[in-house]
Formats: C-alpha cells, structure tokens, sequence
C-alpha cells in the first residue's frame, strides 16, 4: 500500500522547520512518500489552515495521514490528537484544524499522543511538529496501530464554528479567486446571478464564458460558489481577502 | 526505470494546487518521483512558464514526463495535451507553454487527452491540472503508451512567437541575473563587450574576474548570454524585469 | 539504509534551479529521498545559510548527505569539498556555511571534489551545485567512496568566526520569534530574566506562560535562548532581524 504523509503547517518557508518534520518522518518511515500541502498559512490562522486542509484532502488516496500544525496553543493544555477516519488519519493538535477536512470522512476513533509512548519522553514546549506529529504519522503510515499512541480523547474534539460559513470568503486564492461558503452539493435553490453591494455577477460554468476582465461566479473544482475574473483577480477587483465577511444575495 | 514527474505551474505556495496534483499522481503511480520545477511564475504568463521550462527539462534523465500548467484558456477550446518527445513527455495545454523546451527535443507525436478515457469524464472546468494532467502524467510515467489517452492532435501545435527572443529579457534570476536571448551554440561572431544605453559591459567567464558589485556578461549555465554583478544584483542596477525588450549590441 | 540528500540554497523558489538540482541527483541516484530545508537564504548570506543549516541537521537520519550552496565565490579559488562526518556527509564551497552544523558531528575527513572524476570535465563556472553538488552527493547517497571524489583537502576548512555569536541575533523565524546565540548545553549560570534595553523580559518554558502578546525567553526546540511574544511577533515588537548584533544583559 502506499504510505503518504501530507502535511500543512503555517511554518513559511525561509525556516527549515517543515525539511526537519521530513527528517524525523523518513527516521521512523524511510520508504513513504511526503507531500506538502502548504506551508504558507498565515501564522497561527487555524481557520484558514482548516479551508486550505479540506480542498486538499479529498484528493489524496484513502488511507493517507494528515499532518497539519498550525498550532497557536503548543506547549499549553490542548491536547496532541490522532483522529481515526474511514478515509484517513489525522495527525495535530485538537483546536478544530481538522474540522472542515471531517465533513468528508467518518470519524471512527480519536486518540491522544502520550509522550513516551511513539516519541520523545520529554518533547519540545515549542515544537511538537517535529517532537510528536513528525514521528506518530510517520509510524502511523507505516503500519502503526493508532492505539498504540494513547489513551482514547476523553475530552471533545474541538470544532470550528461552521455557522457563519456562507456570510464569510472562505479564501482568495493566488489567482485573486474568491472562494464563497455555499457549496454545490448543499445547494437546494436556482443559481442564475450573485448581487454584491451594487454589484450583479452572473453564473456561468467557465472562466472563458466572460469577456477578459469582467466578473462572473460559477462552481469551482472544490464545488464551492467562486467569484472569478476571466485572466484577472476578482478578490483585487473586489477588495475582499481570505476570512472576511461578506454580504451577497443569490438570485435563482 | 526511473519514473519521474515535473510540475511546473503558475499555482504559487499558498493554495494546496500543486500538493492536490501530487495526490493524484501518487494514486496512480506510487512509487514514482515528483520534482517541483517551480510554482511561483506570474499568474497567466505563459511566455516566463515557457523560458522557466527550458532552463529546466534539458537536465532530467530521459523519460521524464513534464507536466505544465500555465493555463489561462483552461476550459475554453485550446485542447489539453500530451507530447512525445525523443527525450522526455510532455502534458498539459496546447497553447505555447511547451514551446522552447521542445528545442532541445524531437518531437514523435502529440496526442488530445479525450476526458474518460485515462481521467475522470467529467473533469472540472477550471482545474485540468488536476482532472487531466495529473492522472494522464501518473500513468505516462508508470507505463501507459501515449496512444491510449486519446487521438492524435488534429490543429497544429501553438508555438511562442520566438522570432524576438534577442530583443527580450528573457528572465531575470533572484540574483538579479539577466539572461539574454542569445545562446552559446547559435553565435556566431565574436563576444568581447555589450553595450547597452550609455554602459559598455566586459565579457568574462566567471563573476569573480571583475571588482565586487561590478557589471559583467557571461555564458550562463544554460548557454545562454547573462548580465551579472559580482556578488549584486545586474537586474537592479539596469532596471530590468523578465520579459522585458531590450536594445544592446554585442562587440566581437 | 536510507538515501536522503537534504538541499539548502539562496537560488529562491521562483527560478528552477532547486529542481534542476534534483534531475541530477535522481539520474545519479534514482531511488534517493530529497528533502528541501530552505532556498530562502538570503542571496549570497553565508552566515544565515550557516545558522539555518545547523538547526535542521541535527534531526536528520546518520548518513543523510546534506548539499549546501550559499556559494558568492562560485568559479572563482574556494574549493568545493565533501566533508564526511560521523554523522552526515557535507558537500558545497569551503566557505563556512558548514561551521556551526559540523558543531554537533566530528570531521573524519575532508575531499576537494576533482570535476572529471564523478562529475563532468568542463563544469559551468557559475552553477556548480547543478554540475558538481548535485551529482556528488547523489553517488554519495548511493553508496560511493568519498575519496573517489577527489584528493585530501589540502588548505584549512574555512570557518566563520564563532566569537561573536552570542552577541547576535541568530534569527528570527517567520512567527518573528528570536533565537539568540545562548545554547542551554553551554550555559552555567542562572536563568531568569533577560535585559535588553529599558525591557525586562521574564524567562518561561512555554508561551502559554505569559498573556497573548507579552514577551517572554525560553530554551526553544534547538536548545537556543529564544525571545517571543505569545501569539504575536517578538521580531516586530523589539524590531530586530536575522545577523543583527544585540546587548542584552541575563539575570540569574
């Protein structure tokens, strides 16, 4: 089978601290295969670590491990966690990072990292990336029984609050597309155009249906509602950025 | 045989594109080896994706499948496809990108991806790079035979205009190198000074032959005529940017 | 046993060198893993490639051979060497940028690399970790002899000078936390607060320690007296940068 290990953290990329993860990972797994996701969220952003983490991990063969850090409360009481999924394993610390990316999986089992038991007896304050993610995914991936971590989370596994969701621009991407929180599949009424402020955008099904420049939404290939511009950056256009709020109507 | 796939795109860092990529290259070809060439060319710039290419292919090991998504008319008419070369295989749009790598190889044969033959049938509209090039490139690289992923192409390959290239920059480095459009192996005359503007610029073989921030031209790694700093930055001092045209003569 | 190459450069990650260097390494060595620990290094900034190599390799398997190239003086008299360690193999320009890695290993032997042996003839003379890195260390990885690379060293190992580290900002990382050049092993006297300035900053073991936003020091993940601010940026707040010289006072 193949052993992968996926990993997202908000650790940049001008520090070596997502190449020493890799180091500890090929220590306990030698042969698995390790993706980067990205390394570029916002530093302690667990919100847009949990966005970035759901586009990614539905396309990942099953029985691939999760490794995200973005981890503001390390060192403190939130608990290290591995979440057992039908699909995939989910290896960081309880504070609703995974939250997003288990809306497509079934949770069978969550334990917590007991130092000592797969890792180092006295970890890092600091860095549990390397001192208890890196080394239990990469175990995780080679076979490891999640058992053999710890104990059963006694407490609640932390979510994120999913309410807002369709009031909120999930993320701008790097071409300036605005990603909405209406998702296709959830999607009961007509989609004809969007209203934004004194805006109307219309629905279409791609980016070349517009003329160069111009505005139009459409389903994008997470299946989310996106704002786009043909060859340009609606989120420049438009003045919007990952996370905010934001008011629309839909016209079906 | 080596199996191995380079990704070069316009996705940049923050998004997980080019991690989704390799999920999907790692669910049909597990074991291969996926080389990131790079991810930071400018939105929609097809031209620097071209030069970006050429820099990169000619140092891969023969059979190595190039995968290049600078992809402006993704899900319009240009035709996603595969081309195979003497030397490596090459998948993505037709709309250039391949252009000047393909210089230094011969082309056998070019192939449309016809969507549900290797891929999913209903591939996003706005992702091909993981609907299309992802899963045709995995399974290139683990074996399949070109002529499975669809017909041959029927319009002709689009070509860069290269007629210009020694007019242009052709990119200017993070060192603030910049390399012309003049190579090596097609020069003819002598190579003594270049003279741009006001500036006369001496000829060397290495940085170190001139005085520490001074001006100089050389072959660069890849053959092709540079102008660089000791230990500075040319593009700074010149204000130049890739892509930009450029007037100089070159004194034998 | 493992085959790691581990990379570290100034060549950024908007131009395609670090993939380049990879096509070499796997054409010499097909079945290796490489792992990236940064190519952020600031252009030609030996001293921080310095720093940021020491705090990866440590967390690397024994045997991993580490390629480094922060090389300003590329083509000109500085020897490009192998270093074998009881630890980790180095291979880049005797220039320093291995000093305070090899701190933590011991130095068997050291080999100036002989272009012609396992590289080709006529390297470029400005991208030799493309034509004589990468290919060492991937024969390296595989198996190869040292000393097949080349004669004995015969000049000294060139080393930066180590006296000052304690009054200088190592670095400071993407979360703005500060590593300062005080290692916990190296340490007698006592621990408790830091003065730097008109500010007295209480030392802690973890961040959590102190309310959102205040400053504090600790022992961080690499053993180094770090100042952060919980939550925040301690680079900002006190408005220093990586290499900076610091006086700061440690009361016991």
């Amino acid at each position: 089978m193949t052993k992968i290990v996926t990993l997202l953290s908000d650790f940049g990329l001008q520090d070596p601290y997502a190449g020493v993860m890799k180091g500890v990972i090929f220590r306990h797994c030698p042969d698995c295969q390790v993706v980067d996701l990205t390394h570029m969220i916002p530093p302690q952003n667990i919100w847009l670590g949990a966005i970035q983490l759901e586009r990614a991990v539905p396309h990942f063969p099953v029985g691939t491990v999760h490794l995200a850090v973005v981890d503001p409360g390390v060192g403190g009481h939130r608990e290290p966690i591995v979440i057992v999924g039908q699909k995939g394993t989910y290896v960081g610390p309880n504070n609703g990072v995974f939250s997003l990316a288990l809306r497509h999986d079934n949770i069978h089992n969550v334990y917590v990292i007991q130092p000592g038991r797969q890792t180092p007896d006295q970890p890092s304050t600091t860095f549990h990336g390397r001192d208890l993610f890196a080394p239990v995914a990469a175990k995780l991936a080679g076979g490891l029984h999640p058992q053999e971590v710890g104990p059963a989370l006694a407490e609640p596994l932390v979510q994120l609050d999913l309410d807002d969701l369709q009031q909120r621009v999930l993320c701008v991407d790097r071409f300036g597309n605005v990603q909405l929180g209406v998702h296709r599949d959830r999607w009961q009424g007509g989609m004809n155009k969007l209203r934004l402020g004194e805006r109307t955008i219309p629905f279409h099904l791609t980016y070349s249906q517009v003329e160069a420049g111009q505005l139009l939404c459409l389903w994008n290939s997470d299946g989310y509602l996106e704002i786009a511009a043909n060859g340009g950056s609606a989120g420049e256009q438009l003045g919007l950025a990952s996370g905010q709020k934001i008011e629309y109507q839909i016209l079906g």
